[in-house]
């Protein structure tokens, strides 16, 4: 540490010792906003740090970000008190919930965020027309994981099906969450088997439905707990049916009118105005919902799914991500706030989550791997769409929180859910992984060319690979196709058009398409064609600018100069002689000046780079001047020299004459300091015929540098 | 509308009546949820209209929103009983706020967004080294400001100039905003003349000082109003010293460790997740300043502070523009729902509202003019500067719901507040217009080329816009320039160093670079060698790919071939006999066969547009076949024509065979349909020999169709 920043963290701890006094006369208000901002600040930091560490050791990153939850909670170190803090840094709320209503109320927008992300993702599409056999496999899994989640609950409470805490057993276990499946599939080469294909197919119809099932189920529990006495079985169904007529017909209306929806939207024209805009929809139709006693995700979900199929939803997607990022690990965490780990830490509820939990797993084993072997699959595709079915993930949360708050769950059962998403999540990647490697194709059936072929590809640049990407993507989805994006932080999208899907990567420069073999002529059309297209806008480009005519003009204009810039040089760089007589030579025997002075780190690749400048266009000026140049990792700072040749060389230069004097600058790419002001300055002094004329004849160096210092420009 | 979407809300009416029963139940944590999760919503969009309004006739929008928050809030229509809401939909808060905690805490958290942005964004190397004029007009409008605002107070409150309300006044008149002066500076053309430039240096040193200041205040009210008794004018001193020393000390540790901290948020690899940590460190920070007595702001000012002259300051602020736009617009709606209407509506409040008005624009004219009628400027300079310092803006905004959450200012000082920020940006424009428009100089000295000149720029795509803007400020930042987003509604940007600035606006398609007349030449020289960078790069990325071999290898490729995508093709759009005997007119001839068939919205247009594609790279593939192609907006839907040429014509294929067989394609731009997959189709097809012969001798146009339907592929 420098001295400057010890003295000055001495003055700092000086001062706030010494002021510690102004935190006692607060008001109430600041306090609270000052707790909360406090408590958001370390959240931040908590999960990503959670999430990076348990990354590290393979496993995904909500279960970090909830463990950071579970740690720095009201129940662990948050509640520990510190100087400062009477109850802790995190407070234990008054009410039922655990942490303030005001970090909840962060937690509560993470949700629905969440939710109408999630919706927004959705491929009705997909789930209306596409897959018979996703259908079936996403229904079995439904049915089977809330059928047996309740009937958990039955044996272990003693209590009716009906129960709101047996329902609610029942709902939790049954959302999949497939991200984690998603990249397992793509890590193993397997995202476009027909395993996987079917796993992703039964994952949209496993969020619809379930959704369909919280709504019923909250309807159902919302009259139970009103105590409005005993429910018979046909007052269930008509509960279960107006639950499911409310959600059928915002989706309806939401699908019918979502063109209408998304003109409005666009009537905003930025898109930052219009996705926020979206979001106020999804909030809106959660707070509608909430009032009508269904859950607020179910219309954020609504929502997300009305916007799917307009054109702006890859927008909204891109747009809303910032907010994402930042609201959701917040609710992961909260939901890890809400353990307490000491009731959980007893060997009812530990045994209770055991059962839950390797029912919840067999459920989907049995519940989606059953339909497959009937539709198809072999026993080993069978075990590998199961086990892919089986992690749970952040709807199982959401639920849980919901549950909670609503006071049907108690702290125990909290934990047991709580269990059953960390177990889950954890040993579906390792079942799947082990299942995915035994050799050999899962369907009974022939199937179409089974091998999955790769494509990949180094782009000079990210911003280029961006480009090629977005392209492509838009291309894709003018082609009819659903593009999907699986796992933003890992670059990983998805698209899909009936039997045809294709995953593509984009990791700094390197991008990675892969499909089925069969399918790759398709691909590698749609790529060209994108090459085409961007070369034609850069085409276009350059004719419309007119690279040539541009620096004629630049020639020509009258420009300011700042004499500052011409300190730099130095008569050990200038040679009043050069000897090449060709282009390439003069550069050499710069490039080799500049050497000679230690001025490079890798003489050959700044070599390589100013001449590969040369190539994109000559540096060729009229009246016989040359400004070779580049920007290269191969010199430290930036440096210049000077070079004369009386009877000059061809340089190709815009005038065509010979050139005579030749200034070169190499600057280092990322601080390439005043590279383009230098050329700019040299360029307008060298306007001047005398000084130009005075230059190439000059007997000295030294004469070199004062006539370009002082130039009258 | 529909049929079906009539039916869908008449089914969801009555679901919707027989249903609000379960409203009743519910839990009263879930209530409040559902209650700031429409208040939200409701707000989200009550913003964007209301700024949307407010800007068609010319006013900032931060002025619709927080007036669209008086409309809204609970002292007008969010007051008002409804069914559901027995105290509107936005109940008076129950303390010192007029709207909820929760709802407050979003505003809170987006005060602390705002302030972190804009410390990121300060120029503290403009601060600390360039313009001593800057400075000293800066300093003179804050601090004529100060005093002039809390004498306002002095003599209409009847107090002393160190009542805490005094000083607030005082330190709300001080904060300038030049968003809006900025947009009128380069709407005319005006932001790199001397003014233009003095003007937003001086907004440098008012941002830091005010801040400052603001500190040095908060330490003497927090004491004052902690009733220690009278203070002396020692004792103000010392805890004006110990305010600033923090301010200093945190602000000094910050830059000393900005390195260090920028590589400890590098270390999380992903863009999103180190500026939401970045974000994590302004909130932290402003906790802990809040509980030492001092304001949030000025801690989350701090934190964007010390990251601003790091790397990763860009891709900071582009990564949390989306809390921005969702966060910001919330807490000016908070703001205006503070405005108790009613209070405000009386005489004495009128009064002092225009008294404090009238002061706070003098105070800038004559504290910022002043000075630079001492600094060089003439009479016109000097009031074109001291108008644009005017405006107030969100700074006032967020210190006046300091000063009302902590009980100094009450609900009718709050009101004087607003009224000061909406007149002074309300008038603001308007004067600074009228200045810039009276003709010549602002200065006495003779200025270097005062003529601001000006390029414009029309690109092929929003994408390739992007791009060029994206790599120029790239280029610049590496030139040792820093790069301020003005507006980044309106893509303005400003780069500066020394004294070159130039102002870069990107509106979709179509980029402007404004700069002084002198240094145009820089700056095209700088535009020139991104186009060839750019050109480079894509060159490279032909080569890497190199499209001809890559047509060539898809020519070779196996595929499978959809056979529905040939249900399209019809004998009116296939000629067995093409009379053509070049490329162009081959092509000509096929597209007015589709013209003919009515199948063009614009004939000419597709046939330029087939004609582009083939200059980029010929369509004449292998064994004499040829897919001239286009994705064109002359087409209604995708459209396929088939030619045949029984001797040939030289179409540059790719093996230099004549093509004899011509598969046309072409389709609308933005929903192409299946274009490349039947490209991909038809190729795979034509690959067998047997296929391409009978096509090619076939006796009638059905023969094709059928020849093509039936291949075995």
């Amino acid at each position: 540490m420098s001295k400057t920043g010890k003295i000055a963290i001495a003055v700092l701890g000086f001062l706030l010792l010494g002021s510690t006094v102004f935190a006692e006369e607060t008001e109430s208000i600041t306090e609270v906003m000052a707790e909360l901002v406090l408590q958001i600040g370390i959240i931040i930091f908590a999960v990503r740090i959670g999430g990076r560490l348990v990354k590290k050791i393979g496993i995904p990153s909500v279960l970090g970000e909830l463990l950071a939850g579970v740690i720095i909670g009201p129940y662990a170190l948050g509640g520990i008190v510190l100087p400062g803090f009477p109850h802790g840094i995190f407070p234990l709320g008054s009410g039922t919930l655990a942490v303030s209503t005001e970090l909840y109320s962060f937690a509560t927008v993470a949700s629905i965020i969440l939710l109408f992300a999630s919706g927004l993702e959705t491929d009705l599409g997909l789930f209306l027309r596409y897959s018979v056999v996703g259908g079936v496999i996403g229904i079995g899994g439904v049915v089977f994981s809330f059928v047996l989640g309740d009937l958990v609950g039955v044996f272990l409470l003693h209590t009716s099906f009906t129960d709101p805490r047996c329902l609610f057993l029942g709902i939790l276990s049954t959302a999949t969450s497939v991200g984690i499946t998603a990249r397992i599939l793509s890590d193993q080469k397997k995202m476009d088997s027909p395993e996987g294909v079917t796993i992703l197919a039964a994952a949209v119809f496993d969020d619809v439905l379930g959704i369909i099932m919280l709504a019923v189920v909250l309807g159902i529990v919302a009259v139970m707990t009103g105590g409005s006495g005993t429910l018979t079985a046909g007052s269930i169904l008509a509960i279960a049916g107006k639950a499911f007529g409310i959600w059928l017909g915002f989706t309806a209306l939401g699908l019918i009118f979502s063109k209408k929806i998304a003109n409005f939207l666009k009537f905003f024209k930025h898109s930052y105005d219009f996705s926020v805009l979206a979001l106020g929809i999804a909030l809106l139709l959660a707070g509608i919902f909430e009032r009508q006693g269904l859950a607020m995700i179910i219309g954020a979900y609504i929502a997300g799914l009305s916007l799917s199929k307009t054109d702006i939803a890859a927008v909204i997607q891109e747009r809303i991500h910032g907010l994402y990022e930042f609201f959701v690990p917040i609710f992961f965490a909260v939901m890890g706030m809400m353990v307490n780990v000491r009731e959980i830490a007893s060997a009812p509820v530990l045994i209770f989550g055991a059962v839950y939990t390797v029912v919840a797993i067999l459920a989907k084993v049995i519940g989606c791997g059953g339909p497959a072997l009937l539709m198809g699959f072999n026993g080993k595709g069978a075990m590998r769409i199961g086990t892919g079915m089986v992690p749970r993930g952040e709807v199982a949360l959401i639920i849980a929180g919901i549950g909670l708050a609503a006071g049907v769950l108690d702290n125990q059962l909290f934990g047991v859910v709580i269990l059953m998403t960390l177990i889950t999540t954890l040993v579906a990647p390792p079942l799947l992984s082990v299942t995915l490697k035994i050799p050999g194709s899962g369907t009974r059936k022939p199937v179409k060319d089974d091998d999955t072929s790769t494509m990949v590809w180094e782009f000079p640049s990210d911003e280029i690979a961006d480009l090629v990407v977005d392209t492509l993507l838009k291309d894709l989805r003018a082609e009819g196709f659903y593009v999907q994006m699986m796992n933003i932080d890992d670059g990983l999208s998805q698209a899909r058009k009936d039997d045809i899907a294709l995953s593509i990567t984009e990791e700094e420069s390197t991008v990675t398409v892969e499909t089925a073999k069969g399918d790759m002529p398709f691909v590698k059309t749609a790529v060209y064609e994108v090459l085409l297209e961007l070369s034609d806008a850069i085409d276009k480009l350059k004719a419309s600018t007119d690279p040539a005519a541009m620096r004629r003009e630049i020639s020509n204009l009258d420009g300011r100069t700042d004499k500052e810039l011409f300190t730099m040089l130095q008569p050990e760089l200038i040679s009043l002689d050069l000897k090449g007589e060709t282009k390439d030579e003069i550069i050499t025997e710069m490039v080799d000046l500049l050497a000679g002075q230690n001025k490079l780190l890798n003489r050959n690749e700044v070599l390589h780079d100013v001449l590969q400048r040369e190539k994109t266009m000559s540096t060729g000026m009229q009246h016989g001047i040359a400004l070779p140049h580049a920007k290269t990792d191969g010199v430290r700072s930036m440096s210049v020299a000077i070079g004369i040749k009386k009877d000059g060389v061809n340089f190709e230069s815009l005038d065509g004459e010979k050139s005579r004097l030749f200034i070169m600058v190499v600057s280092p790419k990322k601080t390439s300091g005043p590279h383009i002001q230098f050329l700019a300055a040299i360029g307008a002094v060298l306007k001047d015929e005398g000084v130009r004329e005075h230059i190439i004849s000059a007997d000295s160096r030294d004469d070199v540098i004062t006539l370009l210092r002082n130039a009258k420009k």
